[in-house]
C-alpha cells in the first residue's frame, strides 16, 4: 500500500517557489528585447512565446515535484484546483512592458493552501529584484525585510497599470481616489505592488485582474504591513471579481475603500 | 588682448555631455528610494532635493569648462540662451517615477549649436543604460549602434507618459492614434524615446513638454533612424509648443501626423 506523502512544510514550499522564479528569470531574459512574434488573444493582450515556454517549464517542475498539487497558470489554464495545495503562476506579468523592452515585467508565483495564499513571489528578471512574502513572516525585498509606508490619503502616491483597465464605473471610482491623493502614475503591473511593499508606492487600485495577477501579491503586501482586498474590503480568493485595492497600511485602506463604492 | 577660445569640437562636446551624465548618475542613486521631502511646484510636478542638487553640480561644471556657453535647466532656469553654444539639461526626467521608486527616470543632457541639438544623452541611473545621439552619427545604446523599427501604424506600440499630460484636444488626438495601433502603454518619460531608438517602441505622442524634456531626445531618435517633430511636423526648437511626436521611421511619421491635426 502506498504511503501517504508527508505534507510539505512552509519552508519547503517557499524554497520551491523561489526555485520556480529562478527557473523563469533566465528564460524571460532570453526573449526580452529580442524580435518575436506577438500574437493577439481574444482579449487583445499580447502573448509572447516566452510566456508559454516559461509556464510549460514551471508546470513540468511542479508536476514532477508535487504531482498531487493543483496548478492555475495564465497560459495553460487550470488543473486540479480542488486540491489542498495549489500553485498560481503568471510567467510574465506585464506583457506590454515586456514586448516594448520595459524592464518592469515580472514573474508571479503563489502557493495556496485551502484556497489561501501562503507564499508569494514577485520576481523581476530584468532588474534582478525579488519580493518574497510568506504568511506570518516579514516580506523580504532582495533578502531584506521591508515595510510599507505609513502615509495617509493626502500624501499618497497612487498607481494603476493603465486607465484602459477600467470600465466606466471603475474609472469613475479611480478618479475619485485620484482626486484625493498627492499624485498618481500609470504603468506598473506587479512591480507597483512590490514598490508598495518596499514603502515607495502607497496605493494601487485596479480592476479586471485574474487570480494569477493578484494571488502572489497577497503575502508580499500583507507581510510588509499593507492591506490587499477587493473593492468591498473582502480577502482576495480564486473566485474574486478581479477588483483589487492594495494600500500601504490599514488606515489608508479605510480612507480609500468608501471612495471605491461611492 | 585676449585670444578668442578655440571652438569646441563635436567630440569634445560629446565627451563632456557624457561626463555630465556620469556626474549625475551616482547623485541620483544616492537619493533614489530614500526618504525625502517632496515639494509641489506651481504646476504640481514633484521636485526633489536630488533634482536641484544634480542640476547645481552640472551647471557648475559647465560654467567652469565653458564659461561662454548658455544653460537651460529644469530647476534653475535659463542663462545666456542667445549664445552659439547652449546646454539643455533635465537632471531627473520622470520625477514621479523617481519618487515612487520606479527605475524608469533619466537624466537628459543636450547640446545645441545655433539652436540645433547636435548631442543628446539619455542616461538611466537606476538601470545603468545610456543612449548617446550625435548629429550625423548612429545612435549608441550602451556603446553599440541601435536602430529604430520599421513597423507601420497597425503594428505599432505607442507610448505616452500619462493620459494626464493631455488637454482635451490633445487627448482626442492621442485617442485617434491609439485606435489605429497594435497597443498603447502609459508610463515612460524619456525612457520611451530610448526604447524607440532601440527598436522596441514605435511611437511616442506627448504634449506639454519643455525644451529640457525633449532637446536631448532629438539626436538620439534621429541617429537611430527615427523622426521627432512637433505635431505639425516641424523640427523641435527652444520655442516649440511642447507637442512632440516621435516615430521609429519616416513612413510611420507620415501615417500618424495627419491623425494629430484632424
Amino acid at each position: 500500500m502506498a504511503q501517504p506523502e508527508n505534507p510539505p512544510t512552509l519552508n519547503e514550499l517557499t524554497h520551491f517557489a523561489l526555485s520556480l522564479a529562478e527557473l523563469a528569470a533566465p528564460m524571460a531574459m532570453r526573449w526580452f528585447r529580442q524580435e518575436m512574434d506577438v500574437e493577439s488573444k481574444a482579449d487583445l493582450s499580447p502573448v509572447t512565446a516566452a510566456d508559454r515556454a516559461i509556464e510549460t517549464a514551471i508546470r513540468e517542475r511542479i508536476t514532477r515535484s508535487w504531482p498531487d498539487h493543483g496548478i492555475f497558470g495564465e497560459e495553460h489554464g487550470q488543473e486540479n484546483l480542488n486540491r489542498k495545495h495549489v500553485w498560481v503562476i503568471d510567467p510574465i506579468d506585464g506583457t506590454r512592458s515586456f514586448i516594448t523592452g520595459m524592464p518592469t515585467f515580472g514573474t508571479l508565483i503563489a502557493h495556496l493552501i485551502g484556497g489561501h495564499p501562503v507564499v508569494g513571489v514577485i520576481s523581476m528578471p530584468a532588474t534582478g529584484e525579488r519580493w518574497l512574502g510568506v504568511r506570518g513572516r516579514p516580506t523580504l525585498f532582495d533578502g531584506t525585510p521591508c515595510r510599507s509606508s505609513g502615509r495617509r490619503l493626502a500624501e499618497a502616491r497612487l498607481y494603476a497599470t493603465s486607465p484602459d483597465i477600467f470600465d466606466e464605473a471603475g474609472r469613475a471610482a479611480f478618479e475619485r481616489v485620484s482626486a484625493r491623493v498627492l499624485m498618481r502614475r500609470f504603468g506598473g503591473d506587479c512591480y507597483s505592488y512590490g514598490l508598495l511593499a518596499a514603502g515607495h508606492v502607497d496605493a494601487v487600485v485596479e480592476m479586471g485582474l485574474q487570480p494569477y495577477d493578484y494571488m502572489a501579491l497577497v503575502p508580499v503586501v500583507e507581510g510588509a504591513g499593507g492591506v490587499i482586498t477587493d473593492w468591498q474590503g473582502r480577502p482576495l480568493s480564486l473566485s474574486s471579481s478581479g477588483h483589487v485595492l492594495a494600500t500601504a497600511n490599514p488606515a489608508l485602506h479605510e480612507e480609500i475603500l468608501p471612495l471605491l463604492s461611492d
